[in-house]
């Protein structure tokens, strides 16, 4: 928002319709990450207040907030992670699924700002990095940026995962999430259901950790969580090489929605929640 | 092993040693999946049978015994597939995993042979295919078998399948077996576990088509199967092309174990068997 309203010239009523046009096209990019759209308000508010001083002023301001936005989401991954630590158990096993790495935030991370504040503690034996069908998340970014920091990681494929918990190679299963309802339905990268169902079944916490950005009291549950669907493109090619015979049907929804009874905490920069969700997300909102 | 003995001009003593080594050579490819085992101890009892004839004789019994195994194959998958059918509710929405076709078989396959009964009555509303990492061998063969047949499928990535089983678009889940343990313990192309998992949590029915020759009443559980671990780069690579970065760890078991109470039924030529299996196995075989 800050770098559309700064590359136009316009002032006054063009520039409010201006405005309005950037935070549509931004808002229309993806439907169903929430703090996408509470950023976006952010920004609205602080364009509304500063709108009667115009010019280099009103862009000053929206530099200024965003940078507040950025700096605020890196001290919540690191809050988050110090917090979520002391979950992890000693030597663990962690699986983890898509990028909620520094790649994925303004650094440091959710679930990963977790297993990095866990790793200081020398808490982490390995960390197993689900590949994430279709885009590759994990195997691009999250063992990359594992690699990075000296912590112990294994690329495995997302079928994988399941194998793992039932031999006894996992010991929690830690993921960020895109929007959480207001009773703990949680919406994440697409697979990540099925983890938590996995967990379930052989008895491991599955925790997931996201800013209360992420918090959305407004949607009572998961239903009522739009889920992106993406192009086909992404499952049937990789790399402009074809993988999938021509004409086949394709379904490749982005995400999918976990519900609170499979998640056994809730890790934020504003504390952890536990079940039941209603009332202890509620608690940390102070609402 | 019939071409193996027909590329040789070895007799007597010197052909028996050369069909060891050929026998041990295919037995030395894959360790998990049962049936490779059986026929090459078919192949050896005929070939026990026909050695003090030697040369052509010898040579043409095999091949005769070979186009036997691939007969009865053959029908036998028709006979699952009519039997399995019946399992099969009108309108169905199929999900299957990997390829358990007429590529994986001697023709009309084994979980497909069942979709193909099943369609050929008009009950196929749609088959999801698991694209199947890291091989695609449901992205790549079963895409392509079911649009030959003109039977409706789509492709989805093996993460998808727990929310289409969530969001009530999946009836039945249906796969192949390597190798069923006496207990009713399958082996399976990796992420079977997962399904049955998923399925048995959305309280869906899970059925398992494989012949007889995949039964190992020898092996008393899952735990005693060998699962097969393939190379890293199945998982690194595309085509050639690198995914993950250089020196990434990675693990790679081609199959895993899915417990018997997940399993809903088993569907072979000589009948379907429920639980007990330990009793309903020995009692299709006739032991």
């Amino acid at each position: 928002v800050a770098l559309g309203v700064r590359a136009t010239p316009a002032e006054g009523a063009s520039l409010q319709a201006a405005f309005e046009g950037i935070c549509e096209e931004l808002r229309a990019t993806r439907p169903t990450a929430v703090n996408l759209f509470w950023a976006i308000e952010r920004m609205r508010r602080r364009f509304t207040e500063a709108f009667p001083r115009g010019g280099a002023v009103l862009r000053a301001a929206l530099l200024e907030e965003a940078l507040a936005i950025q700096a605020e989401d890196l001290e919540s991954c690191r809050r988050m992670g110090d917090l979520g630590a002391s979950l992890v158990p000693e030597g663990a096993r962690i699986l983890t699924h898509c990028n909620a790495g520094a790649l994925a935030t303004a650094g440091y991370g959710t679930a990963l700002g977790v297993v990095r504040s866990a790793a200081r503690q020398g808490k982490v034996r390995n960390v197993f990095a689900d590949e994430t069908r279709p885009y590759l998340q994990g195997a691009r970014l999250t063992t990359w940026e594992l690699a990075q920091d000296g912590i112990p990681a294994t690329l495995i494929t997302d079928s994988t995962a399941g194998h793992l918990m039932a031999t006894h190679e996992v010991d929690v299963v830690l993921v960020g999430a895109d929007r959480i309802a207001a009773n703990g339905d949680v919406a994440n990268k697409i697979g990540t259901y099925t983890l938590a169902v996995l967990a379930k079944e052989n008895n491991l916490p599955f925790l997931v950790a996201a800013p209360a950005s992420t918090f959305d009291l407004a949607t009572p549950s998961g239903e009522g969580i739009p889920i992106e669907e993406r192009s086909s493109a992404e499952v049937t090619h990789h790399g402009g090489r074809r993988l999938a015979p021509e004409g086949v049907r394709v379904r490749n929804p982005a995400f999918d929605v976990t519900p609170h009874r499979f998640v056994t905490a809730i890790i934020s920069e504003l504390g952890i929640a536990r079940p039941p969700y209603t009332e202890t997300l509620r608690g940390l909102l102070g609402r």
